[in-house]
């Protein structure tokens, strides 16, 4: 793909420095762009690259515009601006519909003509494939599942029985859609299994990063709201709800029927107990541990930060007789008193 | 499957409130199911819901039958009945035995007559395949690994070379059974592999969540006991050893060689070190970290809690100076014991 | 593979003790090892069990030799030594090259005539597949990726579009290489995906662990430096760099952009967060979350220990509380102070 200069200002409402008629091919960094590319600044501390960078041109905001003498794309964001011109010049991959000849496809399921099953994907009965879904190598969409239209399993991802995946999503290999949910009832010893009967409800314009794991629900469903994005190497239980647009990264654990609100971002490494509820714009930051509800939008944390291990090795064997150094406090608190008192008596 | 209240009622020595014949055909939860359902009540906070859920009939204790005037299974623990119901209800889905025309058997693999293997699915040399054992697509199993009777690969599970698979398990998607143990040796700069020689025996009525890893032995063997339960996305090492009916969340990471008892439940993110000993009957709080062995039966935590971060960040901050604050805490003591004896005299 | 006790001896510069021409076929742990078998001393803690075992031989250092009666292989680090052994005895599965009839090959794909693609695995346009790869069942080789000489992806591995693998490395199953980096930026509700363009380059003598995820650059690329050895289930962001001969263990993040030195070691479920620099030879303990950068060699840690929960929630109760402590203890160290200068006075 290559458009001019002037035609990126016109699509993302900016203004152009230099000549219009520079024809850009590629996103790139400032550090790796050459003269066909566009680039941008994100961060001012970068600002001394802007001298120094071969890219054709850099998108920058109104306040840099002054370091940068070549072209230049000058708009409100850039980096949302960077995106959005990198979607046009990258776009995904073109695919020709059809299906591969090793892929097995059930009678009755439907595939659209303008889908793309690949090599040794598997399409079970009853499933729905919409228009311009794109199915990679190595894929199993199980029986009565549905994929909405245009969206994209890059190759080796699993939607499971009867799990409905919306529009415009896009699944990074090993992402599974729809295992049981981890239910269990204690028989004295034993464990005896809860069927999972539930599925997994995806919205539109979800993206699942790879090796992620969404279990479907026990009785009921679970629901991952639209535009919400999903890191690798996550664990969504059963029954659990995420509100639109929420990011998760990797490595956070949701515990069963736990709700989180629209708008969130949990950071990498936290864990999110069972049945918890958690409000619109909650942000967490990584490692921290949410045991109860959070009803306030905000910003929480139980995070702790590495420092050198024999410092810390001090501090953590003081923090378990933290509680006795507590009530030491409290009793020196009360013996002072008690000396003020007699001394001014 | 549809079966009558009063056939419930005999399988689980239960008492029947109602019509004995009516007929169930599915579980479900108070707020979906409909009139051919059954519900259960299982926590009192729900018990409202007796009266407005549209069940055809409800799972309860004796305690809480007051509250339900329709149709009930009277019985001593409504949760596990209703597992053991629905377990009844929703069997895993039937299968033609065989294989399907794309899946890769070795002649001297050995599958059972009554087995099903699914499509890019491949059996290595010298496996076996026991009775009823369904794997499904895109699994693999490798040279001279065995899997017992009844056993169920969801699909894309790997069960790697001689690894023994009991009876009874099942295997959700993305299941890694036998990856070589992370073993090396520093050898001035860099590592020497040191060759995983063992295997993975899994015992029976073991269940394996989706994208969960357990890797061979190094020079013995891996070994998970009979009815261990593991969720999605766990990492098990070389020549760990779970006991019986231990169930572990997801995120929890056992390092190399540690032993974990009976009956223990390991909540999310929870960590093990090495070698460490974990008794029967131990619980831990997710998140926590074991470095050390567990001799005695209980909880165990180092869980701490998110809250607002500004609030935590000082905190923490605090932390940091913990050793410190404990020190000046002595002195203090010391100097004001010094202050209450020179008063004295 | 069979070798004498004074073959071993040549190769790895060790000393004979008993009969040099004992044949040798296994290598194996003390408790197991037979008459065929080598075994070794590691801990001093087993050298009672040098009189116990039915190993036809041992490797041990000088120093433990007295305990040993039977022939033994005395060489300066037995530990490096067994490996070197068991990497001898226990060479990786030979195989023939070729493709499996399954295999689904690019015609544009090239592949090294001693290389083998197994069933079931898509080599896609323009890859390249040196000598002597073995690709596994279940693969996707993405297009114009390169695995380099000797490689092996043992099966359902993924090595994304033009991502490039070196010599002599280790895939295990369900290891992805090159998905999308998480990169979105906020476009007032909504986030817009900015497009992953870059890749992942990973060097020679890497082995990663079953469901580790190494994503792609955003602009410029993710580097795994060689000898790095990853084990399972970790996740590594776009634009990280890591240093040669590092070694990580399972569950450990590393966000976006972050650099980890040469020769490091990060235990279970560290965090790193993104753009931090961490220098060469430092180590991290256990569930430590890494926020900002590390310039000295070193050991850091954040780890809390579990220890019985009714005691760890009363510490935790006052954790939460610290900030305050430290300003009453501050304010108690005043008091102390003015009373003492009062008496003085």
């Amino acid at each position: 793909m290559a458009v001019t200069l002037a035609e990126l200002a016109r699509r993302f409402q900016g203004r152009v420095q230099g000549n219009p008629d520079l024809v850009i091919k590629r996103a790139a960094s400032l550090d790796s762009a050459g003269p066909d590319d566009i680039a941008f600044l994100g961060d001012r501390k970068y600002i001394a690259k802007l001298a120094t960078t071969a890219a054709g041109a850099v998108i920058l905001a109104e306040a840099e515009v002054a370091h940068r003498a070549g072209p230049a794309l000058i708009v409100e964001n850039p980096h949302l601006c960077f995106a959005r011109v990198a979607q046009l010049l990258h776009p995904s991959p073109a695919f020709k519909p059809g299906a591969h000849a090793s892929a097995v496809i059930s009678p009755s399921a439907h595939v659209a003509a303008s889908a793309w099953v690949g090599p040794h994907s598997v399409v079970e009965a009853g499933a729905e494939i919409m228009d311009d879904v794109y199915i990679g190598p190595g894929c199993l969409v199980g029986s009565g599942a549905s994929i909405g239209a245009r969206s994209r399993l890059v190759g080796h991802v699993v939607i499971g029985d009867r799990c409905v995946v919306g529009e415009d999503c896009l699944f990074h290999p090993g992402a599974i859609i729809g295992s049981d949910g981890f239910g269990f009832v204690r028989d004295r010893e034993r464990w005896q299994k809860v069927p999972q009967l539930g599925c997994v409800i995806v919205g539109n314009d979800v993206e699942v990063g790879a090796n992620t794991t969404i279990d479907r629900g026990a009785l009921d469903d679970t629901v991952i709201g639209n535009g919400v994005k999903l890191d690798n190497l996550i664990q969504i239980a059963h029954n659990v709800r995420i509100g639109d647009n929420t990011a998760i990264a990797a490595f956070v654990g949701i515990a069963g029927s736990a709700r989180v609100g629209q708008r969130c971002t949990l950071g990498g490494q936290v864990g999110i107990n069972g049945h918890v509820e958690i409000a619109d714009d909650v942000h967490v930051t990584a490692q921290s541990l949410v045991t109860g509800s959070i009803r306030q939008a905000g910003v929480y944390s139980s995070s702790v930060k590495a420092e050198p291990a024999d410092k810390w090795r001090r501090n953590a064997a003081r923090l378990r007789h933290l509680d006795e150094m507590a009530r030491r406090l409290a009793r020196l608190e009360e013996k002072l008193q008690q000396h003020s008192e007699e001394s001014e008596n």
